[in-house]
């Protein structure tokens, strides 16, 4: 439990953008529970994505209205729910701003899968206009509405491209040194983006969205940039069936653990891509919404820069990861063919003393495991349809076997 | 004249995208002249704008149709021209890229005036999306039509910001050294981008497309980080009043120079905003076309990095060109307030070796000027509409006298 949770006290209003999805969703409610007046903004486009896949949630996920029903029946509070696509309908969330004047913001609400985003034209162009108009047109309709709310958007640990070389992963911002005509100098860069796919890239594209407005308009903006999220259940999730999180294990929307473990559950031997040797950042469903929690409480001063947290709490290799459900399930792994073009190794040391520093206690692998397994993955295994296993979308048009490639350190392009 | 014109023989074909605009018409002529075949993409929502904005062009250009006849009149060459929008028309450009499967494919087509992208909440969505979903489209449709054209693209020298403290700005890439657990290590990264405006910015946002398609999909590009461009005619356009080319003066398209220009003709006193101390980087209309058939002549290779170049020929404080011109035609400046958002002073001091030494050989300001002033300003001078001259877009919607801050030097953000 948190210093912020212990003293329960009225609070203001929190707008949880694409608060229907996996996690907005935990996410809403988590701050409804501490006292935050929420409004949840969703246009169910991931539902509708959902159509277009032939694919489902493991947990059978319930309407939203009927999401809504049991949130009241068990806590008593009312969560509103507006249904527009941040992007296109414009005048009305400056209206709807205007009207709320929230305290924060939540920006959850992009197209947030990386296979997906490569499988075709299509999905690259919809999810380069849907990210980037949608971040835009937050930060376009708070000028607008003349609000001082507090923005916090979920960006990606991807954002800095994996391959460090000895570099620990700052939080968002670089020290370097670079040579002028008076010397050495030192200063500090947003970190050199390097992003691996279409999905990835709108993040780093967000950033520069972010820096202007906040250097332009003053703007109060806390980017996250999260770690792959495990997990399903949150406390507030678990207190009512109709509550239930998605949990996404197609090609597409799976993350790699919870793959895995949904893979061990139904005994489909773990898909390793490529050697594995892939290192990666990982946080639980139940630290995000704690993360979420502390960056509303700790917002950046008017005329701070965007204040950057690196939202995760361990990193893996994804073979060790493999390695070890593996050993706990009895279900082995087997190498498929990697369908990105990434590094087929890399290290990878991110600094997340800010969180740590503000109170967050993190939910570690090995508590987390064998419960995510059981409750989640073997309960719902009869759900599972395993032709959606598969990923499917590579990342060259060209090359029904992409190549590993080496990445440099940093965005080093040389 | 190039050495590359002096050995005429057969060409390729060259997409214009963006050729009825002020950059990109010269450089259809041009192009056209030297021997390639030229296609004409172009949705003409420049000339919508100024029909939005109530504007005309000092210098009363043809329609589309209009030029076309004119340029086979005097050339005897046919330009082709295809109206259709980038970042909608998407299946089209595909079928006319695999149909032409261009040698090059230079990229005007953006929104381009800093003031207008800065007016309001329609202008800024508009340049937004515009802009990036339409450099979005041509490297979506590249790779779908699977062509192997080399994307010559138009980015500004504004992307870098300006404030360099002793720094030269070198073409694209910054040498840095950062600290890591092995010690100092040198890298080379793209730039830190500090954009000015929301046009800027797109700008800097397409450096990462850039990156990405680059990375992933082998794309040959050069981004050509262009200053500000001045001057009306080419050799090509002079040949027929039909061929004449447009000048912008007024206070969301006209820039600087040209808009010094006009206002001597006319005797109006020259609009310096703010201290005028503002160093910017310049390039006249006559290089600009030169540098793209040299960009052209020059690719990069297969697997190489995008390669940038930076395209401006001198840089001169504002206040400097403002008495300069003022001394040669009598006609007095004046201060009137800066509706930006930037430093009031800056040093600007820019790498631009790769031209020279491919040949350009620059129009000096000085050689320049007069002929300017004589046989476009001053003879169109009746078409112009004096009320607006004024700059009355501003950068922050709530402050109607904006404040001038002093930037930091490269994207540093403490
Ligand atoms: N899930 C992860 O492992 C992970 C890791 C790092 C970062 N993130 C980031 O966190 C955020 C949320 O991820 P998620 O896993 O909950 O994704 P999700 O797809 O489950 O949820 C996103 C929600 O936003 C909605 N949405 C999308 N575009 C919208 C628009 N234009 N207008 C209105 N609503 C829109 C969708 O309907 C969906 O409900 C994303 O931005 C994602 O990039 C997620
Ligand atoms: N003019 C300058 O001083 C200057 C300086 C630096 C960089 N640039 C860059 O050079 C390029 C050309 O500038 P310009 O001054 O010729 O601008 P312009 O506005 O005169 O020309 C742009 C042309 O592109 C077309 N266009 C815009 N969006 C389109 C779309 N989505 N689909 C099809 N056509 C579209 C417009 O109709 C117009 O004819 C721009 O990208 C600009 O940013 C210009």
């Amino acid at each position: 439990m948190s210093i912020l949770t212990r003293h329960p006290r009225a609070k203001g209003t929190v707008m949880v953008l694409g608060g229907d999805g996996f996690c907005g969703w935990p996410t809403a409610l988590h701050l409804s529970n501490l006292g935050y007046e929420v409004v949840i903004v969703d246009n169910l486009s991931r539902r509708k994505i959902d159509v277009e896949l032939g694919a489902e949630s493991l947990t059978p996920i319930a309407t939203m209205e009927a999401r809504l029903a049991a949130w009241k029946e068990v806590s008593g509070k009312t969560i509103r729910f507006v249904d527009l696509t941040l992007g296109e309908d414009f005048h009305e969330f400056v209206e709807l701003l205007s009207e709320v004047q929230p305290e924060a913001i939540v920006h959850f609400a992009e197209q947030r899968a990386a296979p997906y985003s490569m499988k075709g034209a299509r999905q690259k162009r919809y999810t380069v206009s849907n990210n980037l108009c949608a971040t835009h047109d937050v930060l376009c309709a708070m000028v607008e509405a003349g609000v001082d709310s507090h923005l916090v958007h979920l960006g990606t640990m991807g954002v800095y491209g994996y391959g460090t070389a000895g570099l620990t992963i700052p939080e968002g911002y670089l020290p370097i040194t670079v040579q002028t005509a008076n010397g050495p100098q030192d200063l500090e860069v947003l970190y050199p983006a390097n992003p691996g796919s279409v999905y990835h890239m709108t993040k780093t594209q967000d950033q520069l969205f972010f820096f202007y407005y906040n250097k332009n308009n003053a703007i109060r903006i806390t980017d996250l940039h999260q770690g792959i999220v495990w997990g399903t259940q949150t406390p507030e999730t678990a207190r009512h069936e109709a509550l239930i999180n998605r949990f996404d294990y197609d090609g597409d929307y799976g993350t790699v653990l919870n793959r895995f473990l949904m893979q061990a559950a139904i005994g489909y031997p773990l898909t390793v891509h490529g050697s594995g040797g892939q290192t990666r950042a990982f946080i639980h469903i139940r630290d995000t919404v704690r993360c979420i929690e502390i960056a509303i409480a700790n917002p950046p001063k008017k005329g701070d820069r965007v204040m950057i947290l690196n939202q995760m709490t361990q990193t893996h290799r994804l073979i060790d990861l493999a390695e070890k459900i593996s050993e706990m399930t009895g279900v082995p792994y087997e190498h498929v063919r990697n369908p990105r073009v990434e590094a087929a190794e890399n290290e990878l040391v991110v600094s997340n003393e800010q969180f740590l520093a503000l109170g967050l206690n993190p939910t570690k692998l090995e508590d987390g495991l064998m419960e995510e397994v059981q409750t989640i993955a073997k309960r719902f295994a009869h759900r599972c349809d395993k032709s959606k296993i598969p990923c499917v979308s590579t990342w060259r048009r060209d090359e029904p076997q992409p190549v590993e490639t080496t990445e440099p350190p940093l965005a080093a392009t040389a």
